[in-house]
């Protein structure tokens, strides 16, 4: 007997030629049932949803993590609104990225095309399995979702709702596909499924991630790791150093936009750093300090000694997800961008500096999907950086880097139309 | 002990930084520099290429695959002209590729950077060293090499002269790397690199790419298997339909832009599929021919019944890349687009017809990276499409799709400059 994954992956991607035919409007307008159906049937989702939060009580899951978890009326709207603004977004399928006459007369255009079947493996939210649906959905793509097991019966429930939506306003069956068995077998069995899955992205902890970039035999993008760096050149503006790394490291410490990492020039260390680690200190920020650092903190503040933690070669590799940061003091640019491009998971770096030659040579040899100069990296998303909605955040170098839009789920196709021609 | 691949590998990393940084002019001389160093050490190249063309004789190579090895004065003449107009093409990295000033007033431009580190896997052509090095320095990617252990000496001639010219123009050490054991525990190996090697392009046989997309945990790109279809609706412009049908099959029938199978309506067979067989048969090319055509081929003169062969099922999912062909017998346009979806992979297919309803069903439908009306699949080809320098033709719908240019072998990444702005 075929397994529940192969079976899924080989519905949708039976699918994925009808779905390529339906127009722009008719996707759309399905977007805006599902949203509609969310709203409707909120009751049922939030009693399943409760199952799987009294199932990860019980089992003694952490608060934050069971947060995460939840659902509420006000997050199935927001999830809804998210299903809406994702319907008035421009359509990338179908546009023409460039055209030509060529030589024997034959006219070519390359024109966006859907890439087939995306299939994403994620963990925790739910939400992520609406927001998934949808993006698939507006690229015309057919989807298969395996998300976590703790939100397995509001995955379900959402996707069900989506889906029975979505044909009623008209998408051919089979386009949506939720796998219900989430161990580590059909998990790994949809890694190999080459030939029925043309990208599959996994969300979640770096673990899964690197789990799914070993065993995958089908393309994969790897999205989101942070180990992202703050570096204070002796030339930056005092005014800027303490809001930025605040902003960078503790509005959202749990994201993967936030700085992990500090470097302060040597020369600017007491006059840029005391201040900087002062902030950090009273922000409730574990400091883990190089040798120069650890001991300019001893000379501050009580709040800042007790903060206080003498970095080891882990650190400078670490992604805390927390209120902890590493420092380390660097000789000059060079230093900074060396240390950067050997521990960073190329995701976002900033340095801070009035002086244009340190600035550009940063941006320019700093080896990572987003580079700033004189801001702070919690920028790095697709809604701030104008791409619509965002897909996820690529930390690799094939196909999609940064911050990913509709694009990123799309493929190109050359069409060629002549009278005869050929080649001489 | 570390491997040799592993320590190359790790050269070819360490080396991709400086390579960045390089000047677009300064690798444009460095690539007139190898290709006059080609010229000036002809001797000594074709010296060595004497001993692998030896070697294959003595044990036994089929004289084609001989003369793929073999390098003349007036071949190398060609692979140094190659390596020129590489020097003289616009080069991508550092373009701007998008640009604008976000709410914030962060200014943001999106440019074109090298991948890093670039693989090649190929087999016995041994002007694929100075190619993909060529296109690798182009485009300020480190490059490592992996021929086929028939042309190794040769490779290792060609590489050697290469990067001794690159230093001597100023290249950094250890940007290209040439792999010189080639056993099949080598290729493994390489093909495990996750975090040294950025991309992985397989260039040879069926099996050789199959094998990489298998086993490979670097991203990789397929290239080159055509099973490329042209189907005859029955609207077609009986003028058209011999001249371009030879010219895709008979022209170079090893190439993977060749058509493998021939589809023809129904309604049409007679009409324009007899004397579309006589002119096939005429040609040489033997025809496995399902029932219906079968049947018409037994109706036409000796020279087609000589070629005629029953056609099983397996046909339809072969590349002969001989003077062979499959040929079936369609209802119509939707059955045509059926049998190429399925069967195809996924590189160039033509209908001929003047019906544009079908035109366009088929241009839209077929799911390939190249799709033509009314020509033939030959033109699949960088320099055709206007693209320049080629480094083979993408199957897989990820990164690249069809021919593939200098933009293949890039990625991009962000630059934002601020004046201290924070998220809200």
């Amino acid at each position: 007997m075929e397994s529940e994954v192969y079976l899924k992956a080989s519905k949708a991607r039976a699918a994925a030629t009808s779905l390529a035919r339906t127009a722009t409007t008719e996707r759309n307008i399905a977007l805006l049932a599902m949203a509609d159906a969310l709203e409707a049937r909120t009751d049922d989702l939030l009693q399943a949803n409760q199952a799987d939060v009294s199932a990860a009580r019980a089992k003694g899951t952490a608060e934050p993590l069971v947060d995460r978890l939840l659902l509420t009326e006000a997050r199935l709207a927001d999830i809804a609104d998210a299903l809406r603004a994702l319907a008035i977004q421009p359509d990338p399928i179908g546009t023409v990225t460039e055209g030509r006459t060529l030589a024997s007369g034959i006219r070519l255009r390359r024109v966006r095309v859907p890439l087939g079947v995306v299939a994403m493996i994620y963990e925790a939210r739910p939400n992520v399995t609406a927001d998934a649906a949808g993006l698939a959905l507006k690229t015309a793509n057919a989807c298969v979702l395996r998300g976590g097991s703790l939100a397995n019966n509001s995955n379900i429930a959402i996707a069900t709702v989506l889906y029975d939506a979505s044909l009623a306003a008209g998408m051919p069956a089979g386009w949506l596909q939720i796998i219900e068995t989430v161990d580590r077998a059909a998990t790994n069995e949809l890694m190999q499924l080459h030939g029925l899955i043309d990208v599959l992205i996994p969300r979640g902890s770096a673990s899964l991630i690197r789990s799914v970039v070993e065993n995958a035999k089908v393309p994969v993008i790897e999205t989101g790791e942070g180990n992202c760096h703050l570096y204070v050149h002796a030339s930056a503006d005092p005014e800027i150093v303490v809001p930025i790394a605040l902003n960078a490291k503790t509005q959202r410490p749990g994201v993967c936009n936030a700085i992990e990492s500090l470097l302060i020039d040597e020369a600017a260390l007491e006059r840029l750093g005391a201040p900087l680690l002062e902030a950090l200190a009273a922000a409730g920020v574990t400091i883990h300090a190089d040798a120069a650092s650890f001991s300019l903190g001893q000379s501050l503040s009580a709040t800042v000694r007790e903060k206080l933690v003498e970095a080891t070669e882990a650190d400078w590799g670490r992604e805390y997800l927390d209120l902890e940061i590493s420092c380390k003091c660097v000789r000059d640019v060079e230093e900074a961008i060396a240390q950067i491009n050997r521990y960073s998971t190329h995701h976002s770096e900033s340095i801070l500096a009035r002086d244009i030659e340190a600035v550009n040579r940063f941006l320019e040899q700093v080896d990572s999907a987003a580079v700033y100069a004189n801001a702070s990296t919690r920028f790095t998303d697709g809604g701030e950086f104008g791409l619509g909605a965002e897909i996820g955040i690529s930390t690799q170098k094939l196909h999609a880097r940064g911050p990913m839009g509709l694009d990123a789920l799309t493929s190109t196709k050359f069409i060629l139309e002549g009278e005869g021609q050929i080649r001489a």
